[in-house]
């Protein structure tokens, strides 16, 4: 038998060392791990099934607005990806290049997709020819691959997994209601399903997406201080299908051009979820994210009756609808509990002989540690409850934090004492240039705009360069 | 307006030319297309819906057994793909080779998979320590990658789509009632969910899969009477896993070795359910799989309250838990059931001014075009009583094609009669030896062993060789 220990104990504190803190709950949550292909990550059946719940969540939140998936090359020839200007200029540095198929050497060297928007112009242009052609609204789950240097599990990796969402319309407006459309789809799913809040809005211009007239960004603050960029959507206007040469005709037989837009979410919201919601006992998942919801754990469970009742537990609630699981190992309750913990199940059930007696069963939360004893007849109701309290809780917890870290600055001192001494967003006036951006990020050490707020300007002047101001924005250091 | 037409006209006849008819339904159907990408498939949402009802159906059958899903790297370094003779051997002449990496080229270079065994012997040979490890039972869905020199829809693809699953296990037994435990869920699967019959066993020495010690196939009949490998489970013993090091302590600590298990089934399976039940008018897709169940056509839409009445059909049938459209279109209703049929939908239901009148509906069945009247009051549990007809007539027209196209040969003459005037399997004794299979294939113009049958023997002697026969066997052209 391996020693018994508490998980607690093998990871590091949180607020003594966060990323060690990350490091130690994703390696002992088993949620995955370095592979031996360098850069690259192994997604363990703990943190795939993870992703499997958001696919599942998003996927029908997508197809309720009209979306339909395809599945397009995982490879773009060259000469596809050098069609846009700002789009190669964007990710030529990073992409991995395929230039030997079978025995021979490739006329034209191939990469593998860093994001697809090529490929999806390059076939839109060949089948795409009249106002009845129109709108394509498609998406696809696959995986991307970008030349990182260095990785960081979920939240940084030469291949990781996403969704990829392409869509081209008629007119200017329908796409660009499209592009925010898909923006709100984010934010009700990251609010609703991750219980995690945000703030969310434009992104400035040196910040967005390589050939993108308009991205929309939603920035989520992790435990420590910084934001994570967690889902974008994007409008290209009709930049970008017009280097492809994607044009309709109307109902008058007059040619147009086509608009476009482009969205994703990837595997790094995984990370979110981590930073945001887990504790010094390791992960706490969301009830409505969380592949499974409860753990019964048999207290005594060599006493006669316990396993057998703890059985017709799982199996009641499994009929409920209820993702249940049992732990009904030779380790001890102690141990047990602790495992439970660091795999962020939101609930475990305690029943032990006492219980019987009692027809009751222990339901401890995961998020506050409170016990809340339920009478057997009532727990497969109650369970549901206490789940839902359970995920708008976290989601209370998280935006007081949130709120709690979003300063404003009138001076740059200002905005140098809130990154220095409280982490955070920090608001302030900017005049629009990168220059002042570029100023900013060395003096902050590291601050960037994180997206353009929409509230009221607290003053008329850039906090940097003094001049007159245009936006009032989000600065905040990023993952 | 585009000019009406039937889809009927534009698709070749089946028996005129099959190879164009089935292009013809791919293309008319817009299930995929050829991308720009040589070699690869755009998945088009017409053909990816399939993919995802199949996806979603044996993902479930997977998990009852206990499979977990996991993701690992696309890439493989060739040290790891080189790590077993036979499987390199297999793989090497068809892999795509990534040489760069941004901006540098790569000291080593990577292949993208063709297939994952390599890596997740890896991971389990820096992973797995003890008894108390194992087994592993990982599956993941992805694309491969296998430099293919001709492309077919669905059939034969650089890139395609598939789930792999690798498991590891302590004993010999439990590895070896794996793989016919996972052959048997796609026995079942196919046949329950895709109303698709088949011969299925162990394959020959030459047909195994690179490196496994047994392959388990199962073998469809398409229309055209040429065999289709619709999905194979391998047992590799502990070759595989010896060659990675991997080793387990047991109880009493000593050391062993793992044995193995993979097996897979790709969107090829898609090409089987088009050949197996197409016709003339174009794909017919079993209601279990199909991911619309039936579309509803107004007759006379423009006649008060008709389009209202189908509308409450369409929400009443979508309470009731169908996948139903309306095609409240501007086109005939003649264009509207080509098109209903082209595509393959089971049922469509016309609803008109009389039917109406006398609360009724019409429910047409796209595998017989028999046309039944059903009370709008009964609509509801009428319409699963259809489909499930239809699944259940669909199978076992299939299954009578197939019982009429196994034929049994003593001699080589009958063998190639056969195949020459009927197409089909024969079934046949043989040797063992590579050498007859060889100069069968030349002899047939193609035919190969499929798989074995567990069937009597026929005769005691090869049909080529004439020495002492050691396997009745399937024979078959393939696809």
């Amino acid at each position: 038998m391996a020693k018994e220990k508490k998980f607690v104990e093998s990871i590091t504190a949180r607020d003594v060392d966060f990323a060690q803190w990350y490091t130690d709950v994703v390696r002992e949550a088993k949620l995955c791990d370095y592979s031996s292909v360098k850069g690259c990550l192994n997604y363990l059946p703990n943190g795939y099934a993870i992703w499997e719940k958001i696919q599942a969540d998003l996927d029908k939140r997508f197809k309720e607005t009209g979306v339909e998936n395809v599945y397009l090359p995982m490879l773009i020839p060259e000469n596809l990806l050098e069609k846009e200007k700002e789009h190669i200029e964007g990710f030529a540095p990073e992409v991995a290049w395929v230039t030997r198929g079978g025995m021979e050497r490739l006329q034209e060297k191939m990469c593998i997709r860093p994001t697809s928007e090529t490929l999806f112009c390059d076939l839109w242009s060949r089948t795409v020819q009249s106002h009845r052609d129109l709108p394509k609204v498609w998406n696809q789950w696959c995986s991307v691959l970008r030349w990182e240097k260095t990785t960081r599990p979920f939240l940084r990796s030469r291949e990781f997994l996403w969704q990829e969402g392409h869509t081209i319309h008629a007119t200017y407006e329908e796409a660009e209601q499209r592009t925010i459309m898909m923006h709100n789809v984010y934010k009700d799913f990251i609010q609703e399903s991750l219980a995690i809040p945000f703030v969310a809005g434009p992104k400035t211009e040196s910040e967005k997406f390589a050939g993108a007239q308009d991205t929309y960004t939603i920035e989520a603050l992790m435990h420590d201080g910084k934001a994570l960029q967690s889902a974008t959507s994007h409008f290209f206007g009709s930049g970008f299908p017009d280097a492809f040469d994607i044009k309709y005709l109307d109902k008058n037989n007059e040619l147009h051009s086509v608009y476009e837009t482009s969205w994703g979410i990837s595997t790094r919201i995984i990370g979110a979820i981590i930073m945001v919601h887990g504790d010094d006992s390791g992960l706490v998942l969301p009830p409505r994210i969380a592949p499974v919801q409860t753990r019964v754990i048999p207290i005594a469970q060599h006493k006669e009756g316990v396993l057998e009742k703890a059985n017709e537990l799982v199996a009641a609630l499994k009929k409920a609808g209820y993702s249940v699981k049992i732990d009904d190992s030779e380790k001890s309750p102690g141990w047990k509990f602790s495992e439970q913990e660091m795999l962020g199940i939101p609930t475990r059930i305690e029943i032990g002989p006492k219980d019987i007696e009692n027809n009751q069963v222990v339901v401890v939360r995961r998020d506050t540690r409170e016990k809340i004893v339920v009478s057997l007849d009532e727990i497969e109701t109650k369970l549901g409850e206490i789940l839902e309290t359970i995920q708008k809780d976290m989601y209370d917890r998280a935006k007081k934090f949130l709120d709690e870290h979003i300063h404003t600055a009138v001076t740059l001192d200002e905005m140098k004492d809130k990154f220095e001494n409280e982490g955070g967003f920090v608001k302030a006036m900017w005049c629009g240039s990168e220059v002042c951006e570029g100023e900013i990020k060395y003096e902050t050490g590291g601050a960037t705009t994180r997206c353009i707020c929409k509230e009221d300007p607290i003053s008329d002047k850039c906090i940097y360069c003094g001049k007159p101001a245009k936006h009032l924005v989000y600065f905040g250091k990023a993952y």
